[in-house]
């Protein structure tokens, strides 16, 4: 009990040693600043010490998946909105925040998946954190059941709703579920936590099959479609859209962030569940709304996307040829049922390696993707390759990772025929 | 155990029963759509079925303290921001989210509060749940003493922190602080976590006396200015900086959406914690970038309210005479020592009723602040005047809330002379 006085406080060490640690583990992480430059994306400039100009490098790892950030239309509409209302909306949604462009926005976010209502958040990460621990806050007894592999939103409100009881079931394994399903008490309250598209191992959910066993033990079902919206179904609303099962669906929550290009994230339900939720979810109430042209872009790019379907086959067209040329270079990558690519590496340290000479030496960009982010031991490269990269960007990339994998002993020195 | 089929999840029934008993307290929030004017602020357009070109309302509750967002060098930063990276950030800061923009301006507010160092967010909220749960797991067995009147967001951060301690002192109260930190084990790590300005009651802490105690007692000090940068201080820094304590402070938050106009929330610190935040908060990492247009606009905005002392000024002028014509006229408020003016009324209902007849017969908007922003019987008007609101809105908006008060039998029917 007592005073200390004037000692340095051991957080200050703390952060230094943790420090140490990251670094000897080789996932320190240094942001590459990278300037996107909008009328020739996927080009980025890059500021570098020896280049008093810079240089150009081309991006391998943007989620703004089908370049919907850099389309005119949406640039014009944040534009139109910057002039109109100003930079920022001013305040909290209920302290005068709320522009008609906020309500349009959930309104369209709602139609899109076929839902009563939506609600927009600051962010995906936000709209999963406020939504999950609200809920699952909301009456005693609440069993979780959350996909192993679920995003570290989702797991950020699961874990911060104290009082609810977790379950994680293997990743994708439906015979798990069932097993955990059926061993939990009948009267409890439940809901089933998931994804569409896992993003970093670019896999898929059977959405039809998880809300079939949602129905039969009486679970509430939570979609996160963050890599998925734009992309799949006959509008862009995800896969559950294309599979024909938003309607199966409590609660489908998504990101303008990533195939709409623009920022923030959102959730839709039946009226009385987002009202419940605008209502009672902390991270929701007392935040500044997203700005006007945040929101005035974002609803342009939904707008187009929902219409033009040629976006995103023009996005499949271009990943199959990217993954035909890899394997012609026998340069290996995980096959995956979506548009991401992944380039196991195994290694933090390597990963990291191969990033920078891609960059340094070729020109290219592709993030390394270290713990926390995937296990340790699954480091590896995530590309996305879009609509927007043509095919001698492809050809450059390919030859540039063939020179780096064989310099790494992640591929053989001579080809020796197709990798898988 | 077992199977339930096609039964309605309770949970539908309970968000009925939430709002039931929300509307039967008569704080159900109804979101007024308001459409602000950027060359007419504080005059926004409101969307009525009964006109169908709208109307003109004032806003008296905006936390664009400034009007930053409606400058025109703001906006146009915003713009270039668009025209020359798009509408979004396309990534993570660690997947190609990271713009020299976002750099230069974690620079600038490193800078303006004398810290070695600064790290954006997408929000304010999340700048303070991050940082503190982060912090608050970092170590076994810290103690975090919170003041009782602690924003959402920093209890949030707080009560994430699982394995933490919380110990809650009064309002303000130094001598209880003290007495709760010389009750705590010497050894424990100890963190203060506080506000400069309290949003709601307007007032504001004693900040160099609470880093003395903190001295004292080994603890760390985390102060949130989200409510006071841009405002006081030769530059804006806040009050650390109006108090020449900037320096005494561990990490000080901030927000660029309120004084600054724009979105997005921040802190600094010095290098190791930043870079320790940086590398593990979980907030910071899984989330994309903010968009470059609202960095640019952010990175415009900060640096003129650095550099034009003469917002500040123009800012308290009209916040002092509106108090004084408040005043004249009778009509009661809490004088506060910041720019924050609150019309205590005390009853959820009561205070809706005013805000809607202010709004339907005077054109004038202000938020009524009900539970659970601030305590049930403390319900308020909060109104934020600011350098754009004129002496004849002023004139209107008093006649008018003397006029309604008047009717709640909240002020004397008859001038009676001064209130305070």
């Amino acid at each position: 009990m007592g005073a200390i006085k004037n000692a340095r406080h051991p957080f200050y060490d703390h952060c230094d040693e943790a420090l140490d640690r990251i670094r000897h583990e080789g996932r320190y992480r240094n942001f590459t600043p990278l300037a996107r430059h909008a009328e020739r994306f996927p080009v980025y400039g890059e500021e570098r010490p020896d280049m008093p100009d810079g240089r150009d490098v081309v991006v391998w790892s943007t989620n703004d998946y089908l370049g919907m950030g850099v389309v005119p239309e949406v640039q014009e509409a944040a534009i139109a909105a910057v002039r109109d209302h100003g930079a920022g909306a001013g305040g909290t949604r209920n302290i005068a925040g709320t522009s008609p462009l906020h309500n349009e926005l959930e309104a369209e976010m709602a139609s899109l998946h076929g839902k009563e209502a939506g609600l927009l958040f600051v962010s995906g990460y936000v709209s999963n954190q406020a939504s999950l621990q609200t809920i699952l806050t909301s009456m005693p007894g609440w069993i979780c059941f959350s996909d192993r592999l679920n995003h570290a939103s989702m797991i950020a409100g699961i874990k911060g709703a104290r009082a609810s009881q977790t379950v994680i079931f293997e990743h994708n394994d439906l015979e798990d579920l069932e097993r955990k399903l059926a061993a939990a008490p009948a009267d409890a309250p439940k809901l089933i936590a998931f994804e569409s598209v896992y993003s970093m191992d670019g896999d898929m959910s059977d959405i039809g099959a998880i809300c079939a066993l949602a129905r039969k033990y009486g679970a509430l079902t939570y979609l996160d479609e963050v890599h998925a919206v734009g992309l799949y179904g006959a509008e862009g609303g995800g896969v559950s859209q294309r599979d024909g099962v938003a309607d199966q669906v409590d609660i489908i929550e998504g990101t303008l962030a990533k195939g709409f290009g623009v920022h923030g994230g959102y959730i839709t339900a039946a009226a009385g569940i987002i009202d419940f939720l605008r209502s009672t979810a902390s991270g929701f109430i007392f935040t500044t709304a997203l700005p006007p042209c945040v929101v005035g872009a974002a609803l342009q790019s939904v707008r187009m996307v929902r219409a033009e379907n040629w976006r995103r086959e023009a996005l499949f067209e271009r990943v199959n040829t990217f993954r035909q040329r890899l394997r012609a270079a026998g340069v290996p990558f995980t096959m995956t049922p979506s548009h991401i690519v992944p380039i196991p590496v195994g290694d933090a340290e390597c990963c990291k390696r191969i990033s920078r000479r891609l960059l340094n030496e070729f020109g290219q960009y592709a993030t390394p993707i270290n713990y926390p982010t995937v296990p340790e031991g699954t480091e590896r490269l995530r590309l996305t390759p879009g609509p927007f990269h043509t095919d001698e960007m492809m050809d450059d990339m390919v030859r540039a990772l063939a020179t780096l994998l064989r310099a790494e002993g992640l591929m053989p020195e001579q080809r020796t025929g197709q990798a898988a």
